[in-house]
């Protein structure tokens, strides 16, 4: 099997089993799928829940698609100046869970792998390899409302593991990377939430072949399971008033911030022409912005706050 | 007076005139007032509003402030290649309201001076000349959740009356630049609200100068509560339902998109070191984002988006 049709099939193994774990630790939404087909190349699967039981708002999206290298792509990729010709390939998976309980964390994850390749006629299906350049990125990341140690500690140590085994000095990299991506730089550069691991730009050598990287997304992405599903069912029964989801609220105007102002993907897909729905999948059920909102000092939602201006590490 | 003086006083007065204008529609909730410093030159005073009998959130502030010509100006202002010492000056007043009632509209206005000096030593007290260039900006849009022809009709005759005693070609001129202005780009070029006026970088000429625009500026400024005020008086006692709330917390989201994805002052200021709760004041107090939500076609919450997607003349 091609290199291509492989990480094609992880992709879509791992929607159909992270939806699955989703589902049943709600125990009442289904997703529900909107198959989508790009004009210019591919398509998409967008998988969505909302109002269960325990999750308010997510989704879970593949997306195969392929085209010719346009402008705001070569700027925003940093793509080496290519030939008129080019094309490209992406195919990838992209989650974003909102629960209704301030106190189950907003999870995010994102694996892809990303070609290139000097002419376009090899668009008319996804190219096949080509004297192109391929590379592999990806990553999770946990936004918590409350910080309990033992579930940061809990997702870390998870993502620790999978990244020790393939390489040691991954995950301190990528946990770092990640602490420096998801960053409000208009606010005084406050994490989004507590981090995870992230990577990108990531391309094979002699030493990391693509065998490596494929098996590492995978190892990766099945750890979404791991690391965030035992916290879902360890909160979700917690009992919650109208302040602690008031603050869940304010902090999703955080998150709201982040992806509309910041985060990469988000806005290459909204200047490239993405499926906007799709793509803004990602913006929390509800939210509020209030003026000058400040948590007391000493209280759970300012330790949350603390642990998002000064990222530590929990393992 | 100096013509500096002169506009900073007309901005002050207007904030004045403004909030006592909006207290009084409310009759309950006040202004309260946060005065700022800029290390880098000047100040400001924004005054907030929150959680008043008609008004849920806002804000109406003013700034005088100045400094050196730094690089992200120089790309985001369009400002031709200045020199290394040139120096700026901008005062204006900007506000959003956001109305409790969804059948009451959200309203945004903004006016403001610029100066540009070719010395950046000026810049130690608000500079009063110089070599340089000066322009004014501005404008008012309305953002309502249902469309009541009649209410569209007056806003838009009230700025078209303010524009028509300076110059008949204004209001055609200005009310398409703020068709084009405040747009989703990303959601099939559908607008924010219905509009009004907006025009930015006019230069005084010997046929129009500095004080053809001053004046301008004033009657515009002072517009906003003839065009405003009385459809707050006339629809804030409209009993609404839960399903009116939700419509408009799902327009708000579309508001959110705008300030934080599209629009110039919201992204020049979070990349310029502004005064983050300042500009971020213009998001509404509560939002909803649903995936993929549609009206049903023929309702009346379908009317205002096809508003919203297809600018017309209600003058």
């Amino acid at each position: 099997m091609s290199i291509k049709d492989n990480w094609i099939n992880f992709i879509q193994q791992l929607q159909d089993d992270i939806c699955v774990a989703l589902e049943q630790a709600d125990g009442k939404a289904k997703f529900t799928e909107d198959a989508w087909q790009r004009p210019q190349g591919g398509g998409g699967k967008t998988r969505v829940i909302a109002n269960g039981k325990v999750f308010e708002k997510g989704g879970v999206n593949t997306s195969v698609v392929w085209g010719e290298v346009t402008e705001p792509m070569r700027t925003q990729l940093r793509i080496p100046h290519l030939g008129g010709e080019a094309a490209w390939f992406a195919c990838g998976l992209s989650l974003v869970i909102h629960p209704f309980n301030p106190f189950v964390p907003t999870v995010h994850c994102n694996y892809r792998m990303f070609e290139l390749y000097d002419d376009k006629n090899s668009t008319s299906i996804p190219p096949s390899g080509g004297s192109g350049a391929r590379w592999f990125g990806g990553g999770t990341d946990l936004t918590p409302y409350y910080l309990f140690e033992e579930d940061a500690k809990h997702f870390h140590q998870t993502y620790k593991d999978a990244c020790d085994a393939f390489e040691p000095s991954f995950y301190p990299k990528f946990k770092k990377e990640c602490d420096n991506y998801f960053v409000n730089t208009h606010r005084n550069n406050e994490r989004r939430g507590i981090g995870g691991i992230f990577y990108d730009y990531q391309k094979p050598t002699e030493d990391k072949d693509v065998n490596f990287w494929m098996n590492f997304a995978k190892a990766c992405g099945y750890a979404f399971i791991d690391s965030y599903i035992p916290i879902v069912e360890k909160r979700k029964q917690t009992a919650f008033t109208p302040e602690h989801k008031h603050w869940q609220e304010i902090r999703r105007g955080r998150y709201t911030e982040f992806n509309l102002v910041h985060d990469r993907g988000t806005i290459f897909g909204l200047k490239t022409n993405g499926r906007i729905e799709s793509i803004l999948m990602s913006l929390p059920p509800t939210v509020r912005f209030e003026y000058n909102y400040q948590p007391q000092p000493g209280t759970e939602e300012d330790k949350l706050l603390q642990a998002c201006l000064h990222p530590k590490e929990y393992v």
